[in-house]
C-alpha cells in the first residue's frame, strides 16, 4: 500500500475562495506592507508570490526596501508610522534582518493588531491561552491540512520533532487546545531528545519541523501513521538542486497512511494564510 | 527504599534570602496591590500569608476590596489608575471574580510590567519565546525545585498531566527552553489522553497538575522516577478535612526516587515567587 497524499493546493484554493468572499464584502482592498532590509534571494520567491497572489485577490502588497546598512532607529520610526497609518492593515518583516538590527525589538513594537506574522509576544500568548489572535502561518497551515483532510486529533499521540518559536512551540500549544484540531496528547522532541525513534515510532501523527533533509526514516515511523512534513530543505543531487522535506518521503511512502509532499504540501498553504491574516487585520483595524 | 522528599520550605527560604538582599539594595519598599471582589474564604489564607510575608520582607501589600456586585467598569478604571500610579509596583487579581466581571478583560489591561501573576498574554508569549517576562508562580515554583535539588532535565522524559493555562501549558513551554531547567522531552497529557498510564509509566520526571485527589497511583509510575505534585485538593476522611496532592503519596513513596510532599511542597514556594516578581516589577517600573 502507499500513502494518501495530503496536497496543499486544494487547501490553499479553499482559503483563497474564502478570502475572495470576504474581500467582496469589504468593498475595499486591505494593504500589506512588507519591510525588506538588504538583498535576500531566498525570500524573493516568497515575496514575489505574495505580490502576485495579493494582486489576484485584491490585497495591495507594498514593499518597503532598505539598504543592508540602514540604521535600526530608522526602522523603529518606520514601524511607529505604519502602526498609526490607517491605510495599512498588516505589517510583515522579511527576516532575518542584518545583525545590527534587533529582530525581536522591531517585532515587539509592531501593533499586535497589525502583526499578521503572529510573532508578537502578545499574539503568541493569546495562542497559548486559546484566545483570538494572529496565528503564525506555518502552524496555521498544519491545522488547515488537518481540517481539510478531516484528520482526527483528539486523544491521538502527536509527536512534534522540532521546538522552534515559529513552528514547533506554537504548534504544540495549538494542538493542545480544546477544539476540533486540538485535544491531542502532545510530545515535543528536539536535538536533546534521547532515543528519538522511540517517540516517533509510537506517533499516530508525526510532525517534522527540524530543518534537516530526509531526517525521518522509514524505521522511525509507525505503520499507518500520518506524516506532516514542515521542512523545506534545498539539496543538491547529481548537480541538480531540489527541495526536499525533513522526512525521507520515498522511504516512508509505503508505511505511512497519509503524508504531505514537499514541495506541494504545507509550504503551498502559508501564503494564503498570510493574506487571510491581512484581511482579518483590515477588519480589526477599521473597527 | 523510600523517596527523598523535595520539601518546599528550604527552597522558599533561599528565595526570601535573595529578596532581602535585593530590598536592602533598593532602599525603598515595593508595593503590591491585590484586588479582591466579594468574599472568598479559600483565598483568605493565601492573601493573609502574602500580607504577613510582605511585612516581614519589606514589601507593602495593599488589599483593595470590593463588594461582589461591583460593576466591571469600576474595576477597569481602577486598573487604569493603578497602571499609572508610580507608587504601585505590582498588581494582583484575586480570582475567580464574580461571573459578571470578565477576568480575561481585566487581566489584559494590566500593564505587562506590573503583571506579577504573569497571566497577561504578553508575558505568556515571552515565556514561550524564551524572553524575560513575569513567569506565573506555580510553574516558576516547579523550576525552583528542580534547580534547588539539582534535578537534571536535559534530555529527560518529562510528562505533564494537565493542560491548564496557569500550570500545564506554561510549564511545558518552560521545560522546553534551552537553559539549565529546560531541554526536556515534554509530553502533555490530559482528560482526552488515551491510556494515560502508558505515558506516565515511562516518565523520568512526572508532573501532576490535574486537580484530582490521589489520582496518580503506584502502578502508573516508573521505578525511581521523580514526582512533582502540583495539586492541592481538600478531602474529608473520617470527618477530618485535609489537603492532599494529585498523587497517591503513600502508594508512590517507595517506588519514586524523589517526591514533593503536599502540603509542604510546591505550594510552599509560590508566595515567595510572587513577592520576588513584585521586587522585579519595582525595578522595571522605576527605570
Amino acid at each position: 500500500m502507499s500513502a494518501i497524499l495530503l496536497k496543499g493546493k486544494q487547501v490553499a484554493k479553499a482559503i483563497y475562495k474564502q478570502i475572495d468572499v470576504e474581500i467582496e464584502e469589504l468593498g475595499e482592498n486591505p494593504k500589506l506592507v512588507i519591510v525588506v532590509i538588504g538583498e535576500d534571494s531566498a525570500s524573493k520567491f516568497y515575496i514575489n508570490n505574495l505580490i502576485k497572489k495579493g494582486a489576484k485577490h485584491k490585497i495591495d502588497v507594498e514593499l518597503l526596501k532598505f539598504p543592508a546598512d540602514v540604521e535600526e532607529v530608522e526602522i523603529l520610526n518606520l514601524i511607529a508610522k505604519l502602526n498609526d497609518d490607517k491605510s495599512v492593515s498588516g505589517i510583515m518583516l522579511q527576516k532575518p534582518f542584518p545583525k545590527h538590527i534587533n529582530d525581536d525589538k522591531i517585532t515587539s513594537i509592531i501593533s499586535p493588531d497589525k502583526d499578521v506574522d503572529g510573532f508578537h509576544p502578545q499574539n503568541i500568548g493569546k495562542l497559548v491561552l486559546g484566545k483570538d489572535g494572529f496565528v503564525p502561518c506555518t502552524p496555521a497551515a498544519v491545522l488547515e491540512v488537518l481540517k481539510f483532510y478531516k484528520i482526527e486529533t483528539s486523544g491521538k499521540d502527536i509527536v512534534i520533532v522540532g521546538r522552534s518559536n515559529i513552528v514547533g512551540k506554537p504548534l504544540a500549544n495549538l494542538l493542545l487546545r480544546k477544539d476540533s484540531t486540538g485535544n491531542g496528547t502532545i510530545t515535543i522532541c528536539h536535538s536533546k531528545t534521547k532515543d528519538l525513534a522511540a517517540y516517533t515510532k509510537k506517533a499516530d501523527i508525526l510532525i517534522a519541523a527540524i530543518g534537516r533533509a530526509n531526517f525521518i526514516k522509514e524505521n522511525m515511523i509507525k505503520k499507518d501513521c500520518i506524516i506532516i512534513d514542515v521542512g523545506i530543505n534545498l539539496i543538491e543531487k547529481n548537480n541538480v538542486q531540489k527541495y526536499v522535506g525533513d522526512v525521507d518521503y520515498q522511504g516512508c511512502f509505503d508505511t505511512a497512511k497519509m503524508i504531505t509532499p514537499v514541495p506541494g504540501g504545507i509550504g503551498t498553504i502559508t501564503t494564503s494564510l498570510l493574506l487571510k491574516n491581512v484581511v482579518r487585520a483590515f477588519k480589526i483595524n477599521s473597527k
